[in-house]
Order: structure tokens, then sequence, then C-alpha cells
């Protein structure tokens, strides 16, 4: 892509209502632009990490055979009102009167439309278990929406639900969903803590949320310093036995954020307390009953009469990642991003737009690059090199490419890691072997 | 993927509500489910299929430089009232108040919006041309919402947005956008006719909408012979010139739906004169100043002074598109759906599950076909053969591939195509050749 060409409406002012680094960045970036208080509008540079974010959630979702569906925004109020949520929910649910005066909600969770889908076409054990989810916008009225998307009103989320038959399958799905997460954090370049958490709204008995470890993160988190070092297996045991152990590993040691910290407990690590900051990137319930019993969802048993299976709920904040990686990966020149979810893989930055070797080269290396399937956005603009230098290290690429008249004449580019800052010159083939990965 | 596991709730009979063959197939087909009336649940075959459809949706505009972008559901009701289509809209537009009691609404179209966003961000007649698209849930609140997907409240559209600094360059993007329509359509498998059209409340001066024929589609269609031929060169034109060239040709030729068919016209053509049916899938718009006047989105001029942008707005209806497929392609015994939109390719038919010999030819079978990156649906089911190929030829993949304890021990499988109904027995490298394609 060429950067004259791109919409990309960086800014070089701090915007003065942004009050956390992401907010501030996403802005000055050119990744997300206001709409109403709490709503965003993603650019396209902004849409792509989404997009990318997405894709990564989506392929974890589905590597544990969780099927991929989509539940509209809009609900009928009867839903919420079988399971008593209706009223219960608040000034937080945007409710809304269609033409025919009909009660309807923006949806801002989906517990009673998947149960009602289940309840009515789910009708023997033998379709169990089943795991859904889906990628959907979702609606919550904050009554004073801020710090960007991170806590938006209209976001994007993945949620997924579980049925199965007994407890003994119920825990297996939100086992297989617990290391999910971890792993999809990790795809992430995340590094997330799971805690015992409390179910709020969504009820049930065990819940954990996921923290990643931020240092401008919103929450205070403290934990065994072991729980750092946990790395997963290669490969997830698919058995009850083996998944329980994994689960229980990460289980094992102290975690909690500031809101269920426990001093006592925290004290007692000694040395090994670390205390750190995180931001909330997603959460799991098992809520057993809650829903499919007020709504009747049930199933023929396998000894005949009917069984209400059991369900856990399972979020991941797919928008807010994007914020919350920011947080976790920037420097005073703006975002780091993780290679995983870079908008581009390559910044080829010409430091003299309209010198015709030195865009020849460029052309030349832009070509190469995406012919290794490699993301490219190419600073063509007639900028002073100072501007493009701010611009590519405010918007984060993980590597640029600086081609310049002097390296042109001696064959030689310099390419810069956005993390490291490491510098090198390197012949046209080195550059882009280094830069292309692999 | 496992039938005996996939969320797939197909329907022996045929649901009463459904008036049209789409929206039967689609029911019976476990695509889709309602919520409430117009707004519908994906389920996973359903989501596989409306996922391909925008994935090529998206790849041709990209292909044109239209950038992805991505625009919130919720507008505040303060930018419609600029374009004055606050009040003018009608009771089609869903309108909300949120906790603060401001006038929101749930986009049905997003002029406003993108205008907002280009007055804010673009200063420079260099920055032009913009071509910027999003593919968003938008809402009509219909009063009479039928025909399941294809005429509901909550729809899934794609919507792209030009701005050109004069005619000239706005009608270059139209063109674009024109020739990028015809691709599209056909990339989806179908075949496309562009016809002049009424502007309705987009307004503007410049304006075509794009049927595909489909016997049992919604309006009646009027054309001339030659245009049914009409074939779109391997590359399109880039130049002004040549993509003008192909678009006048394309619009050479009588073409009308029945609200703007004209009998003269049409009965001069003698026996060119073509009727059939067909199903709006696309409309593109010209309309020039109509919403950047208004709202004062200007930019400097290269002569100095202020320009105001010459705009489009180009529609596609992605889930739309889906029931429109099903209504192109189909027969009594189910969907037929086109290679590019097929949420698998093979449908894999193990004719007696659970004799061992049959279950690894099957398991050899899907390993095979997985490793040539086909996509596989395999029903595993404990079921009778008959159901089986029902269900199959109901969910309509292009290709069936049968195993059976006969031709296990004679080692050869039969083979299906869904469309032409052709059936062969071949062994085994032969069948996975042929179903695999290429």
């Amino acid at each position: 892509m060429r950067l004259s060409q791109y919409f990309l409406p960086t800014l070089k002012e701090n915007p003065s209502e942004a009050q956390i680094v992401s907010h501030r960045l996403m802005l000055r970036a050119g990744m997300i632009r206001q709409s109403s208080a709490g709503i965003y509008s993603w650019l396209p540079l902004g849409f792509r990490v989404l997009a990318n974010i997405q894709r990564i959630v989506e392929a974890e979702q589905d590597a544990i055979g969780c099927q991929q569906m989509l539940m509209p925004t809009i609900q009928p109020a009867d839903l919420w009102r079988e399971s008593d949520r209706y009223d219960a929910y608040g000034p937080e649910m945007l409710r809304i009167k269609d033409r025919h005066e009909r009660d309807m909600l923006y949806g801002p969770t989906n517990e009673e439309q998947i149960t009602d889908i289940f309840r009515a076409t789910v009708k023997s054990y033998r379709d169990l278990p089943k795991l859904l989810y889906h990628v959907q916008w979702k609606f919550r009225d904050e009554v004073r929406p801020r710090f960007g998307i991170m806590r938006g009103r209209e976001f994007l989320m993945k949620d997924a639900y579980s049925f199965d038959l007994d407890y003994a399958g119920a825990r297996m799905s939100y086992n297989k969903m617990f290391v999910c997460y971890l792993r999809t954090f990790e795809k992430l370049g995340l590094k997330a803590i799971p805690m015992a958490a409390d179910t709020g709204p969504i009820g049930g008995d065990l819940s954990h949320e996921f923290l990643i470890l931020a240092e401008t993160g919103e929450s205070q988190v403290f934990c065994h310093r072991r729980l750092l070092d946990f790395k997963l297996p290669e490969t997830t045991p698919t058995d009850a036995k083996g998944l329980q152990a994994l689960v229980d590993q990460w289980t094992s040691v102290y975690a909690a954020s500031d809101d269920k910290h426990d001093p006592v407990k925290g004290n007692a690590l000694g040395t090994d307390l670390v205390t750190a900051r995180g931001i909330e990137v997603g959460h799991i319930f098992y809520f057993g009953t809650k829903y499919s019993k007020p709504m009747k969802a049930m199933v023929s048993g396998p000894e005949g009469g009917e069984v209400t299976p059991e369900m856990g709920s399972y979020g991941i904040g797919v928008s807010r990642l994007a914020g919350a990686i920011i947080e976790a990966s920037h420097d005073d020149a703006g975002i780091i991003w993780p290679e995983s979810v870079t908008p581009f893989r390559v910044g080829l930055i010409n430091l003299k737009s309209g010198d015709s070797e030195c865009d020849a080269a460029c052309e030349d290396i832009y070509r190469a690059l995406a012919g290794r399937g490699v993301t490219v956005l190419h600073d063509d603009r007639d900028q002073r090199a100072g501007v493009k230098f701010a611009d590519m290290d405010l918007i984060g690429l993980p590597w640029q490419v600086v081609v310049g008249p002097r390296g042109v004449k001696s064959g030689v580019v310099e390419i810069k890691n956005r993390r490291s800052g490491e510098r090198q010159e390197l012949n046209r083939e080195s550059a882009l072997a280094r830069v292309a990965g692999g």
C-alpha cells in the first residue's frame, strides 16, 4: 500500500480527550475516530489490526471444535424476560421499541438467544456436547464511556456457549476453553494471567477472568512469580484427565486482581509475590442450568426422561484487545505491534520521493516483499525524513526499511527493528531476508 | 467436519411461514433461524456461506483500491439532521434513545457518517480520490418483513463511498465500481444485469442497480438478448477512456426492471427482447455534493480556494446474496451451491457407519481431501442411506462421495455432481482428483 494513497489521518498533537496511552495512540495513529460517546469508527489501519485479532481468536476457537455462527445484534425483550434479566440488567442495556412498539434491545451478551436456538433444535443427548461461538458487535450503555475502545459502548466480542449433559462434560468444555484462551493470548503476543473471578450478571459457580500484563493497565494484579513462567505444552491434552491437570497447574498458585486480593495470602508469598498492572481481556463462566432451566431447554437423556443441559459462556473482548495490546506494547514514540496482529509487517521509507533512483529501489523492494507474501506500507509521500520516521514509529510496524540516495549508490538499505530499535545497513538480499522473517 | 458433531438442524417438512424457495431451503437446510420478525441467526452452515460471500465481495473491493474500514451500527441522530434525512427517512429508521436521552439510530446506510469522518480528516485535494468501504450490519424497520433474509430488518451490507475532486473523477470512481460489481457477481457464480435506476432516498443523478437472474426472482426483468452474452475482459482497463468504454458497452442496450420498463422500447426489440425474473443485489449511486455540501466537507483546491468533493455510494447486499444465490441455483431436492460460496466442497457419505471397513475408507478419504485443502462434511451419522442422500442433496454441496461396503470391497467409490446429477464409480485416486478439482 502506498501511503500517499492510504487513508491514514495521523495527528501530531496529543488529543486532549484521551486519558490513557492506547486511546491517545490509536487516535494519533489514525486507527479510530469517535462517532459519538463510546462509539468509534475503525479507520483502515485500525481495521486491519481488528481483523487480525479476530482471525487469531477465530482460529483458536475453531481448533478446539467450537463452531462459528452469527447471532443478530437486536434481540427481542421477551427472551430476556424468560431468564428474568430484562429488568435486572439495568440502564446499561440499550432498550429499543420498533415501529410496532415491540420491546427490543441491542444485545450486551447472548446467553438467552443461544439457549433459545438450542431448545428449538437440539432434542437428544446424542447431539451433545455442543460448543458454539460468534463474533458480533455488542452494546453496553456505559454511563461514562471512556478510554476509547477500551471501555466503549459499542464493542466487538467473541462469545462462545457450551451445552453438556452433565457436570463432568461441562467442566471438560470449560477446561478446553480455559486452555484455548491461554493459547489465544499467547498467539496474540500477550502474557495472560487467569484469575478466579466473580460471576456478576452472567451468574454461575465457577469463573475465571484473563488479564494481560501491561504497565499502564487498569487493574492491580497480584500473583505468584511462578505463574509468569508457566508454559503451555505444544499440543493440548484431549482427555479429561490431562486437560484438568493442565488447568490445575495454571490455577495452583495465587493470582488475584485488586478487587479480590487477599493481602494475607499475598504477603505469605514473600518475595515470590509479583505485583503488576493488568487489563481484563477474557472471562469464562460455568453456570450450570441457570438459563437452560427457566427457558426449558431440555433433551432426552440416555436413560429416557429429560435432562437439562449444563451450560457455560466464554467471552473475549476483540475490539478491547486492540487497545490492550497497545497498553502492553508501546514506547514514547508510539505503538510497537506484535508480528501476529500488525497492520503491515514492513514500513518502507523512501527518504527522497521523486528521486528516480530512490523511487525505483523502493518499487523493487516493495514488489520483492509482496512476492514473499509480506505486507508493506510504502511511505512515498513528498515529506521530510523526520516526518516519515516519526509517523512510522508512531504506527509501530515491526520492521522499517529505509531507502536513501546514499545507500542506493552504495547498494545498501537500512533496516530498523521497531521493538529493539536496532539498526543495520544491509545489502538488498540480506535486508529482504531479515525483514521477511523465516 | 463430522456431521455427527456438526450443529446442522435440518428440517424434513417445509416450514409453513416460508413463502419463497430460498427462505424455505435456508430453514430446511439448517442455515438460519428466526430470532424475531425479519431478524435471523446464521447457524454454522449458513454462516460459512455468508463468510464466503463476504470474502469474495471484500477481495474485489480491495482489488480496485477501495480501502476497508468499519463504521459502527449506532449513529447519532444529529448527523442525519445535518443532511435533512433524519425526519425524511420515515418509520423504516430504527430510532433509539440512549440512557442520557440522546437521539441515536441504527444505521440503515452511512453517507452521513463517512462524510463526517472525511470532513474531519481530509483537508487537501492532494488526498483525493478516496474510495472507502465497510461490511457492517444495517437495520431497516420494514413494516412487513418477509422472504427470510431476502427482506429482513437486520441485514449485512457492503457499502462503499467515493470522494473526488470533480465530476470526471467521480465518474471514474463510479465506473470502477460498476465493473467491480460485474466481476464480483461473476466470481459468485451469478449472471448480473446492470440497469439504470431511480435514486430513491440516497439521492443523486446517476444510478444503476444490479439484478441477478433467477427464475423465482422478485422482479420482472426486460433486456436485450445481447446483454446476456457480454463478457468482462480478463483485466479491467485502468485508464478513464477504456473504463468508460467498458461501462458504455454494458449500458448500450435496453435493460429495465418492471417499475422502469417502457413497453414501446421493449417491443421495438422484437425477438431480441428477453423477459426474465431477477433479484436486486447491488445498487450504485453518483450524487455529487448532496452530502458534502450541507455537511461542509471541503478540501483546499489545486488553484487555492475550497472545493466541495463529489461523492458516490455503492452497496451490495451481502446477506441478501445468500438467498439470491439459492433462488438462482436450486432444484426440487434442495440447494445447488456454486463452488465459490459453498459451505463445504465435498459431502462424504458413509453408507454404513459403524462398519470398520467403511469407517476406515471414509477416514482415509477425509484426510486425503483435507490434505489437498478441500473442505469436507463427513456424514458419519447412524442413519439410513435415504436420509443421508436427502440431507446431502438438500444442503447442496457441489460434490458427493459415497462410500459403501460393496465399493470398499471392489476398491471403488461413487461420486455425484450435485448440479448435473451425474454419477460415476471411480477408484480412490481418480475420485479424489475429480472432486478436488484442478
